[in-house]
């Protein structure tokens, strides 16, 4: 079978980062077309070189990276160095890249991209803020049924929020985009922190990764000792999760996952809720499910195919 | 030690109608001084009614009963019958009441008795919708320092809504009451569906209750049958979940639950999600707490108490 | 024909004062059963003074003053010092009133009235917020087809707001308390600011005035003075209107006023906007009208009654 | 003095139409250097074949025609075949343009010559929804410096809305877009329905202009007698006011407006007044004005300049 052809939209972020790392490893199965980045974690100007330095480390400058929006469609921007530190990769050692940033808007080369597809052929993964996809949707909405299928990073319910009480940053961080993503009929599913936050990472497998001893293992396990620190106690979450990664594992291996169709709407209106990923579990308000929402992962055969995943690399 | 003062408003609803059973036959610690009805699970003139009949079968005609509000503060009134029975009571098989309504509005009748009352001497507990409270509030807010402490049942996050995806259906029903009770500075705590969906009922338990043989327990076992019947699949409530009674179950034994002090706010703004409480776990908004959310309970302690206090009744 | 059965709802405020005034005056068309207090331009503790102290001012402390809500229903009271002085009242020079205060809560005295009445046999004003007539209904719906009609000065549309942009005082104070009044279905007569920013007074009216030599003329002409002084250039009102008697010069020559029948909704959701009355004077929505809603008056004509009754005073 | 550079982005609309032409007419002035086209009035496959329309009929071939974005940024599009017909420019007869549509995305051009431009060398005019511009302004900030001043016909507070109670056409379509450019920090100049239902045409200019016996003012007289027909009664616009030429007359003209700088917040939460243009004229917020807001026209100078600039053409 030939590998899916896949777009990584991303702010990286470390987890972002582990995800790309991953998706890099299953050569097999995912072709990456091109990694699209945004703003979100921290602004784009270090998201689009945080991408070419992961390549690079994972010895793929093959691939095309573009800069995307450098904010959000309605709101001003929020990010997150309080997380990721001010490199948006801080943990690892990377040199600046020497690949170059492509001189085409991510927004437009996501659309030639699309409209030369077939229908259905071109998959798309989010794990940032969607405003890109939101964007080339609203200048060309013709691509929507070229693409596959939508997974993102994002949203988060039965957990509340990771950012306000009830929002997930991703979501919080543009929820106009991604009300236009969710409404757009494209299919979609999505992997909110109700299901990351069991992507719990043990330090024995921290061990492991570090053991493999490749340049990109030892750089990514630096990675993941730094998010550790940050901790994220103050949303209950003491483990170290890796959420993007997730939307990866999923690609490669749906049977590890659990979910259910759901009517997703997004919270715009409410200033105490906006980004809210309202999900309607229980089907009340009887609307037509406009997506899978992911709820539960075995968490150890994860973490182990993405391990088997990194190994592959250099 | 002194019995515990002790206002209930309530619509009752078979739930309801558990918590004013066990409040009754904890004669030791509280002291229902009356009862208030209020429209919610059903109209004002079936809780009214319903409430004088739960008070006859108890043996206990001499607590007054006060009909409230027949409507929210702003929304228009949506009820539940689906729920409880066209009755609110369905299951039972209770006569007619023959001890009267009183004729002073429940409102009225609250202020007079709060603005009698010693500074933090009587307790409120709210079943239903918060109507009658709020707008006691509202009339005479000096009855708020007289206010001992607010328990009540309602609201929901960590378990999303029970009406809407995100709205318990007692905030839901009046939240413009939430708000204002929330917002008042009363003393808090707050009984949500995130702790009453772990209130399960046994079938062991329900046949030790109708084994009692007493008349009250015979009638609140066939109410808890018919409860049972209606499932509450839709929010995935599979068991027989006793909501109301666990207020009375913390009252009684507030070491049976756990909890914390949040800020909770309501969602008065946003359609989608009107009537939620906004709980703030993490404080991640650095509001003060307003309210203690209750979010686990002993169950087998807690329905083992419950027996205990309807054996005492007739 | 028998005078008007009338209940004066008003947080006095000097063009409260002239409207009471007015309707004192007009002894052969108005019958005053009572006037219940709110809070609004000042709090409810001066307020209810005010009107007493205008009742004995007129020769009138046989008419019954309640106080009735000292907050409104959902939101924190503002109050409007700024125009009216911080007596409410500034600019005359009344002695501190002796007849009493009603212990009567406004709102039971309210529901009590209204409820021995016949059907559509009693008209009440409303001139400040809205919270004793719509706590009224939520405790005791049965009170709307009592009411003959609402006549209440508050709301704007084509002149916008005179708080915020977009909300003018009397609504935006307690905007909840609005809603419920609007969808009561009750009938309802709007005059907003819209109409009474073309209720100016001239200087020679202020002089015929005071020429009077009454007392209450004398007196009413100093506060006449007081608040011209505000001025109010703010929102290009540097003429000096008189708001509230509008409300009884319409009960009293309906013909000097020209208006629509419109559906007007009032802004809960959006922070920006809330308490403005959302006119649909096109009827675009296709929502049956629930309002009558004054744009025009006869000024001369106007001003030239509110001499005539006032001239009936002592 | 050179002519002053301009993009016009519309959707023509009759009213766009007369724009173009007055834009076209005034060469000596104003460069346009393209017009882009949205969706609004009608589909985007309509707005851009209408703009060629135009120019063919003008003359003016050489202006290059883009198209921009088919749908609103957030919402679903709405357009207004009721005022406009099917086609868009009813009324008048012009063959199918032979010009091209440019193959470039209009937001993609718009960004690629503003960032080829000098600080503040280029002006923008939009006569539509703000979808393109604000897009263009998300995907590639650094054009805001570019721009010299946005001039947009849209908004409109104190004559209320013209589609909604409270939101004018062009902002009510996509009032995420307006939102956009109003706290982009551009200079902006809005021309709203408070100023726009002021300029009435009258039977004897209509005359006037089919009297000049050009191709251009014969098929303009056609578009204007139909739009006329359509009445628009239902705002109580009896009269035929072109709109969006207000906006080319400003450019031409500005001394025959007169206006405000105010803060102008677009209403992005309430579902009842979305789209407003929540114009604070007496600065009640204290807010920093972002915007000139015109009030007040000239009429017969506008229409005798019109005219004048129209008369320029073949």
């Amino acid at each position: 079978m030939a590998a899916r052809k896949l777009i990584i939209d991303t702010d990286p972020g470390q987890d972002d980062a582990f995800a790309i790392l991953m998706a890099l490893g299953a050569r097999e199965a995912l072709e990456v077309l091109g990694i699209t980045t945004c703003a979100g974690n921290i602004p784009l100007a270090l998201t689009q070189r945080n991408a070419r330095q992961v390549l690079e480390l994972a010895g793929r400058p093959d691939i095309p990276v573009f800069a995307g929006c450098p904010r959000p469609m309605v709101k001003a921007l929020e990010t997150a160095e309080r997380v990721h530190g001010d490199s948006g990769l801080d943990g690892c050692d990377l040199p600046q890249p020497t690949m170059p940033l492509q001189s085409e808007h991510a927004v437009a080369w996501m659309i030639r991209t699309l409209m030369a597809a077939a229908e259905g052929e071109i998959t798309v993964c989010t794990l940032g803020p969607m405003t890109n996809l939101a964007v080339a949707m609203v200048m060309e909405p013709r691509i929507v049924p070229r693409i596959r299928e939508v997974v993102l990073m994002g949203g988060g319910f039965f957990e509340g929020g990771n950012t306000t009480p009830a929002a997930e940053f991703n979501i919080y961080v543009d929820p106009h985009a991604a009300h236009t993503v969710f409404t757009s009929g494209v299919p979609l599913t999505m992997v909110p922190i109700d299901c990351t936050y069991q992507a719990k990472m043990t330090p024995e497998w921290l061990s492991e990764l570090r053991g493999l001893g490749t340049q990109t293992a030892v750089q990514a396990a630096g990675m993941a000792e730094f998010y550790q620190r940050y901790g994220n106690e103050k949303f209950g979450v003491t483990d170290y999760c890796l959420h993007d990664p997730c939307v990866i594992g999923y690609l490669l291996a749906p049977h590890l996952f659990e979910g259910r169709d759901c009517h997703v709407a997004i919270e715009l209106q409410s200033p105490k809720t906006i980004g809210m990923t309202i999900v309607d579990w229980w089907n009340v308000t009887k609307l037509a499910p406009n997506c899978r929402v992911l709820k539960k992962l075995d968490n150890s055969a994860f973490y182990e195919l993405m391990l088997e995943k990194i190994s592959c690399l250099p």
